[in-house]
């Protein structure tokens, strides 16, 4: 079968998604004089070389090695960069072609449009999660005292070249985090897309080009509308009120857990809350439940941590004026935001978490 | 007699300028739920008790003092701020109130822009470079390493609300300091305002309100056609290449000299490769020189200095591909940019500089 890759051009960005996406972008990396490539110690090994190769017409002048991990998304990592253009004596005219998965591509971007108040970069994301989210949308960070994304900003890459390719030696554990987006697509936007996946693992899935070009895109159509989170983009946020909240309170407990891991913590919090809030059906939310279940192990947390947990996610972005705001399933495909939902019934949710299962 | 602000609205932006400003800006401030208000040591005493009196409807929540001057520009302000904000648990809907000089307004956009991907912000600028410059046209940033404004980023205030008022108690320093980019104003763009100083020292001045609508409005007629300064923005950098090498370099000998004294020097430099470059009349160089010489004293460079003050410029972000580009005259009130100048004629206008005075 002669594959071709799926090509998309925003007001802000363009996109080449699928099979054969990297060889095809020449174009995408056409015109800049100077080509700084982002890795860290894993990509530099097993992407950076698959990159040369299929796009061999493009002279990489310098390489910048960070460190991988969810928990150096931080400052020191931006300094480091910063210095190292500064080093380099990087101009404006560069283009930074962003190597890895979320955490690279998230702290890339803030770099790259706060460097000499901003060059552009293109974002090569190279784990599932990336290429179905971070590398989508422009939401750059990283995360600061004890909070995630504390700070960051919205900027688009020029251009997002999403090829399978890399994924061949993706970790399990990462290929789980990027399937609790997939699926978080599913439930809010493409019910379409959750009954490819349903009663599925992930481990038995073999065919993700199609999964990909489809999660890519839902993501597209909605970060297009509303670049800046005003409205619908709000939906993205399902699960991760209480999903980041898991996460930053496992990352202070130096035993990190992936951001799927928490973010399907979250979805099962956030059904049970969209059934009690949103009158979503009893049913919808145990399949929810189960599909989450089959793919990812519960959290190692208990009625001891509940204080911690409502602390910080009094700090998350998405509280106003001091209130919770949830997004939630209205039915399966369709979400709805800026739900208001009480301390009370939050703890419930997560109490709900605990005991069921 | 009955003065009104002058009122405009931009694209991205909320300009009210000149006298009374402050007291007509009530629907600027509207609208949200909590108010913090940046300001320094000086501004603290001399400028919010001024705020306060001139729109008492406004509650203002929390106010965050950081420390005056231009060696201050640095990411440890930064930090001080995000942490501060994250401390008093300042969601995504506050507007900040940036109330001070360019130094105050450059830190506080850039941390505004990056806290939780962005709150609003207002310039409420205090000094006549902060009025005429700084706070207009969303360049943000702190200097890094060595050198100025190597990090920050383009975003615009919610508003800017330019009120003379403020100046009654600023420095002398202050006062040259703005009056070197007015000067430039009527270099580049308006050769009328270059005619209502010319043969002026600005100690003399007694109409000021009307230079600084005028000064205001110009700057604000170049950066809303060129937000990003792709193009006719660049102008703006007249006497800037040379100038910030200058700025960096008593920076770094821990001598800072004012911005305005920085740039009134480069000025000097600019103008002189205006004439050997763009062929602008040699009578009109003299002009200019006359014209600096008459408000600004020789900044205190040798010839030994010529090799850093080369090396500083080199890492200015108006390099373009290793190559030294300028703004240039080519007559009174009309500018070109994107001038590539020699490093050998850049050497030789340094030169002019010590040389002829």
């Amino acid at each position: 079968m002669n594959t071709t890759p799926f090509f998309l051009d925003t007001e802000t960005a363009s996109y080449v998604i699928g099979e054969k996406a990297l060889e095809s972008s020449v174009k995408q990396f056409d015109k800049y004089p100077r080509y700084v490539v982002l890795v860290d110690e894993n990509t530099r090994e097993h992407c950076l070389p698959v990159f040369q190769q299929n796009l061999p017409d493009i002279t990489i002048n310098d390489v910048i090695c960070i460190e991988s991990g969810e928990e150096k998304k931080n400052l020191d990592q931006v300094l480091f960069i910063w210095n190292e253009l500064t080093r380099l004596n990087v101009d404006r005219d560069a283009l930074m072609i962003h190597l890895g998965g979320g955490v690279l591509t998230d702290i890339g971007g803030f770099v790259a449009a706060t460097y000499k108040r901003g060059i552009d970069f293109a974002n090569v994301p190279t784990t599932l999660l990336g290429m179905v989210d971070a590398a989508i949308g422009g939401k750059t960070g990283i995360d600061f005292g004890k909070f995630k994304n504390q700070v960051g900003l919205f900027v688009d890459p020029v251009s997002v070249i999403i090829d399978p390719l890399f994924l061949k030696t993706l970790a399990d554990k990462h290929w789980q985090s990027g399937f609790a987006e997939v699926l978080k697509y599913g439930l809010i936007i493409d019910h379409e897309l959750w009954q490819w996946l349903y009663g599925k693992n992930y481990r038995e899935i073999d065919y993700w080009n199609k999964i990909i070009v489809r999660a890519a895109r839902d993501k597209i159509n909605i970060v297009r509308h509303d670049f800046k989170e005003k409205g619908v983009r709000k939906n993205l946020n399902f699960g991760h009120t209480i999903g980041h909240a898991f996460e930053s309170f496992f990352l202070k407990m130096n035993k990190p857990v992936t951001h799927g891991q928490a973010i399907a913590a979250g979805m099962i919090c956030e059904s049970w809350l969209s059934e009690q809030r949103m009158d979503m059906e009893c049913s919808k939310r145990e399949e929810i439940v189960e599909m989450i279940d089959r793919n990812f192990p519960r959290l190692p947390v208990s009625e001891n941590d509940l204080p911690t947990l409502m602390e910080l996610m009094r700090q998350d972005k998405k509280v106003r004026e001091g209130k919770l705001h949830f997004s939630l399933l209205k039915r399966m495909g369709k979400a709805v935001h800026d739900k208001e939902v009480s301390s009370g019934l939050v703890l419930k949710s997560i109490e709900f978490y605990l005991h069921n299962s």
